[in-house]
């Protein structure tokens, strides 16, 4: 074995819910070997880490989020989603590139990496650079070629996109750190022929397909205006729907939509964070579970929610919907969690490699202090990592084995380095907005 | 002066929204002499912060809390509010007594202090426990006589609950770091007389008088058809609302409650964690805003929101209204902020002296660390304070000039002697409830 944690109280997150107290997690070749009692794991030779005291968790898995937006947090403030994406869209034209991208993912990643997040589906103009940005970290994500009609930032053109995108899975062929995908921004922003070209692309090579849908009323009114019919109708009339599509947001969704979601086994990526806070409403994430569509939970971009805490979007999803419906049961503390592992990573495809502490999958392991005053007293792991622990609980990460955040510091980039060159960069962004 | 913080960016609270880059705040005799630049308010004697990197902010305000029952948090799970007080009562009934309320109390205000929260009103059983937990930690409280019709834990009867609560006023008259107040629970736990009486008592003594109202339908629907009337209407003609009022949750509120609050002064303490999990519903914050109420934020105890994070309570009361109303300026951005500060102050009738740093108030405040990944860039310091500053993110605290956190430790208490005490009281805990 290369690594042993040990005397952690282990949440597997296997389907069988498995905790086990005073528990051990043994990896050989970046895998998990071994999951027991620490008695049954035994000594090895290799690196031993003493858990006592902390918890022992799959790593979380992000299923929505634009890491290189992070250069913008807050610059585009109290606005609906469209007056917004205009302004976005401005301070991105203005500031965006390879360099700044690969700084804004470096930046993303490192929050989402700090707050226990190991894998996140990520959307953004030159995708390349957070592939790049994520292997500085030592994370793994799932991204690729954008699909976007309007002039993109990236300088494609409609062609030029399906051949990146074609170019982006040729690059990434067999990696274990990357899950390649097509990305087209949205129905609205995206025809049917590009749509179903992105779609075919992935399909051919086996990737992921991911776009923006039913976010906002006002999403909906473009869309039926334009295609006589709602966006997930218009997703399913293209056969764009299947279980490697992951559809961000879905907030306004009638009951047939939610039917449909449930027919074609497509993963809505939850993102309530975002959702509240740019004033889009809220997802009926209990009627989707009831009707068996898969939901995992994204932080979409710190510019909409201002920072990237799946374990905000983890408390909210648990509780927001129970102050809606009135019933304490709407999202359960199990299926909330598995909104940030087991079924995130089965929204990636990844189900068998991912989101859960289980032998043969990859070792994406986090240790939570439970030292902290809000950790103390602990009756229930599961309900402690639902609704009382924070990202600042998390001490240690390890993706594949590999530990890439030790006490709370990112390992393998120089984290201070990164903040300064975009402290630097702040007032051209604040200018681009004519701040 | 014998402190002085310098180079801070420093967030006053004022009602002006002054914010100070490179700013000072000097301290004499526990209260702030001066506030301005760094330059403007020049060298001295006495201790210097050198606050660079940091932001300086008003202590917090929490308006609603039961500390102790910290001792309880994650025990009763997945149950709407009715059923859950009827387990949640039974637990207290076997485990709370003077010393087990005021190791809660420690447990309770140690983790509201560590999130940067100077001044509490909490409402428990044994309020001299709450006092003594609160002055080892070198807080400020508002507490006093718990009002309640039935058996109550401390073993009073109804005329005990009088004489103790005005005990309470005589051992705290004039102290600076006690506000007195009287409880009463709830108009469905506390007749009309016992309510009258305590106002009584809390108007002569100049007291603060808070309780439970409108958190949920079925309380609604118990007042309505014992008294014949709705909970607001019944304190109303009761002559129990005025500015020194405090009411916690109003979640189910009309539109001529909405207005009999406006008219009366009484303060709302919404607390949309507790809210939430419980499956209470969602108050009208913006209804209540636009009729001119006052509202102010608690954090509810951590056996309903399972943690005592006033950050999480600002974030929700910022972004929660917005979702609910699709308006991206339901709740702004200052008025969020003012609802853990100047407004949370104004409610426990101490906005002359705490809420805001300004000269002449007690210098109760707050350094939080904008050296992490999740605080850079850094456009806006109260869009940063409201959407991405998180608990963790508060370094230093001073309560009156005197440092109570120092570097996210608390310096007055041996909190691990306190962990460890929760730690072993917690079996017997679970097995209040069979477990």
């Amino acid at each position: 074995m290369e690594l042993v944690v040990t005397n952690a109280l282990v949440v597997t997150g296997d389907t069988a819910g498995t905790v086990i107290r005073d528990g051990a997690v043994a990896v050989r070749g970046g895998r998990i070997a071994r999951v027991g009692t620490t008695a049954e794991i035994g000594r090895h030779a290799g690196r031993v880490v003493d858990a006592c005291g902390m918890l022992l968790a799959p790593g979380l898995v992000n299923t929505h989020c634009h890491a290189a937006d992070s250069l913008f947090r807050g610059l585009v403030e109290d606005l609906p989603l469209e007056p917004w994406l205009q302004a976005v869209w401005r301070a991105e034209g203005a500031i965006l590139n390879r360099d700044t991208v690969r700084l804004g993912a470096t930046l993303g990643l490192a929050e989402t990496l700090l707050g226990g997040v190991t894998t996140t589906m990520d959307m953004f103009w030159h995708p390349a650079e957070t592939v790049a940005a994520a292997r500085a970290l030592g994370v793994r994500v799932s991204t690729g070629g954008i699909f976007f009609d309007g002039p993109g930032i990236d300088g494609l053109t409609p062609a030029g996109r399906l051949e990146a995108a074609s170019a982006f899975f040729d690059a990434h062929d067999g990696a274990e750190d990357v899950l390649p995908a097509c990305l087209p921004h949205g129905t609205y922003t995206v025809g049917p022929e590009s749509l179903v070209a992105a779609k075919r692309l992935a399909e051919a090579r086996g990737g992921l397909y991911c776009t923006h849908a039913a976010e906002t009323q006002a999403e909906q009114a473009v869309v039926a205006g334009r295609y006589g019919r709602s966006v997930v109708r218009h997703l399913d009339a293209l056969g764009l729907l299947d279980a490697r599509t992951v559809l961000a947001h879905c907030v306004w969704l009638d009951d047939e939509e939610i039917d449909i979601l449930a027919r074609t086994g497509a993963t809505v990526s939850h993102n309530p964070v975002s959702n509240l806070k740019l004033a889009s409403g809220i997802a009926r994430i209990p009627d989707l579970l009831a009707a068996g569509v898969r939901v995992a939970l994204g932080t979409d971009g710190a510019i909409s929610g201002n920072d990237l805490d799946l374990w905000m979007a983890l408390r909210l999803a648990a509780t927001l919907h129970r102050g809606v419906t009135r019933r304490a049961d709407a999202v359960t503390t199990a299926q909330a969690f598995r909104m940030v592992t087991l079924d995130a990573a089965a929204a990636l495809g990844a189900a068998d490699r991912i989101g859960s502490l289980e032998p043969g999958k990859l070792a994406d392991m986090i240790l939570i202090d439970l030292g902290r005053v809000h950790a103390v007293p602990l009756f229930d792991p599961l309900t402690h990592l639902v609704f009382s622990a924070a990202k600042s609980d998390v001490r240690h990460v390890f993706v594949g084995g590999r530990q890439v955040v030790e006490d709370g510091r990112i390992t393998a980039t120089d984290i201070d380095a990164v903040l300064a060159e975009v402290s630097a960069l702040a007032p051209q962004i604040a200018a681009s907005l004519g701040r």
